[in-house]
């Protein structure tokens, strides 16, 4: 039995030098408040970033204007070479720069410069089951113009298990560097996420691509289940400050970083961010385990309707809300 | 290898009868406040652990009165007969009644009456590793009124393994029922609660004794790290309504009955009693992750003086405290 060899062993006090981790505060929070971030913020979070040796940050989407009205949003829904250089100069920094490419809603061809002419390192391609071979395309465009590359297929509890072996191997054929593990609902549970991940890693095996993860913190899960997938060999793993997303938010970086052996990681810029510019903006945006997001995830379902419930009057209302999900009513 | 193996069957659609839950709303609860519960409140939760199938509700400390002043504490730092009965009368109910007695702060000879005129099921002794010889005539001294027992050696995460395996076999010895593994710090991680959960369950191998678990959820483990035991055969679980208890809490009620499939429990009671009781506490008292309880936990410290930075003016200084717990500052 292998738990009973393990027993007397401690391989977590040790590190896996080939773990990266991805900062996707103002991306994932962006959500939260249309990214209508100050700079004070964004640049606290990058030079934060930058200090704890986190690998990569992202900034936010892609987001096409002739969908999103640029008077609505804020900055980081179109992350702009000159958005992003407002914050990070030319980035003469170890830190790479990630944005998300949304599947229909990013103008790819147009939007995405050659990488030669871009301060961007990592295009990260996000896809539904249903748009896989649009996300292929955007694959081999950012490719092509030399970018780093990920695929991010959402909702991944949604997906059936024939549909995900179709998936990941059109994935390994293209030429995207990282596969990744996404719950968007934050429905899954531990050996659910070990499953997904060792199928994840076997359809990767032998090619050289990575597998990353993305949870969300609707059932509190979302910190132990990027553990769960690095015990199986995930490499890439996504966190924001004091775990700000959408919803339940996302894995915690402060808890992801103290739980990382790897010496060139130091938490203290984390919580000098945290204390300073990411405590203060709970006056204005609620993130974090509530009720209504664990019943959502408990259906496997999207958390839109819990965060519609935070913002109403009822917000604790949560019999009539479970009531309500689950079909009774 | 047993991850393949298992790949392809999905075991938690199913449940095991064994597992038994126990609310430790109200004792553990009870650290926050000096044991000060209104008794509606208190109702509230014997009630809603009665609707949803829980096991055991444990009311607090058989604490000693010439150690502990009755005029600073609530009715729940002595569970008094009378105070038990003022809640549940005769109790005739499924559910089963529990009180912790902690080592060196319980004048049990007396203060525990022989089982046939006490409305209590279980005693609960709390032990340090210091404390063991002491547990162990506390054990037998409930057991032999008749009680239905358990004890829950404290900060594990103190414990080195040879003592662990001392006082293992000594347990094994006494007629205790149940073993609890209690991560008091909120320090262990997944595979420390697997290996421990492991080792409890060895020792207890064949002598028709169960093993449970107590988790506190400073680094968000608190359920993920109780699903971890279950899966490796923890049958007795501690939780708390909304994961009320000292410091960040304990495991959530509202998650681990999501989690279980027996259908004897029932989440509904326990969402109702939440919004109606527990919720309104809020405005008394903080509990649940915030990031000071992470770093004690991270540096296997007790929370108390996270605690205390959250009662004071500097509650959002992590640094500074961070600077201070590593032994920086």
């Amino acid at each position: 039995m292998e738990h009973i060899v393990t027993m007397n062993r401690a391989p977590w006090i040790n590190y896996r030098p080939e773990i990266k981790v991805l900062d996707c505060t103002i991306r994932d929070g962006g959500l939260m408040n249309n990214h209508l971030f100050d700079d004070s913020v964004v640049k606290s979070v990058y030079q934060a970033c930058v200090a704890a040796g986190i690998d990569y940050m992202e900034f936010g989407y892609k987001g096409d204007k002739k969908i999103f009205a640029p008077n609505k949003y804020g900055s980081w829904k179109f992350c702009t070479e000159d958005d992003i250089r407002r914050i990070v100069g030319e980035n003469k920094t170890p830190l790479k720069i990630s944005i998300m490419a949304d599947a229909e809603k990013t103008n790819y061809h147009e939007d995405i410069l050659p990488r030669e002419q871009s301060v961007i390192d990592l295009i990260r391609v996000a896809t539904y089951i249903h748009q896989i071979p649009l996300a292929v395309d955007m694959i081999k465009d950012a490719h092509n113009k030399g970018y780093e590359t990920t695929v991010n297929l959402m909702a991944a509890s949604l997906v059936h298990e024939n549909e995900l072996e179709e998936a990941l191997e059109i994935f390994v054929g293209t030429p995207v560097d990282t596969i990744v593990l996404v719950d968007s609902f934050g429905t899954f549970y531990s050996e659910q996420i070990r499953n997904l991940s060792l199928r994840y890693l076997k359809a990767v095996e032998g090619t050289g691509k990575q597998v990353g993860i993305h949870t969300h913190n609707n059932q509190q899960l979302a910190y132990s289940n990027t553990i769960e997938a690095i015990i199986h060999g995930v490499n890439m793993l996504d966190a924001t400050m004091n775990g700000i997303g959408r919803g339940a938010g996302n894995c915690p970086m402060e808890l992801l970083l103290s739980f990382l052996r790897n010496p060139k990681f130091n938490i203290r810029p984390v919580l000098q961010c945290i204390q300073d510019y990411i405590i203060p903006l709970r006056d204005k945006i609620e993130w974090g385990y509530q009720i209504p997001y664990m019943i959502t995830a408990h259906f496997n379902q999207h958390p839109r309707a819990a965060i519609e419930l935070r913002e109403s009057d009822h917000r604790d209302e949560y019999v009539s809300f479970y009531d309500r999900c689950s079909g009774v009513d």
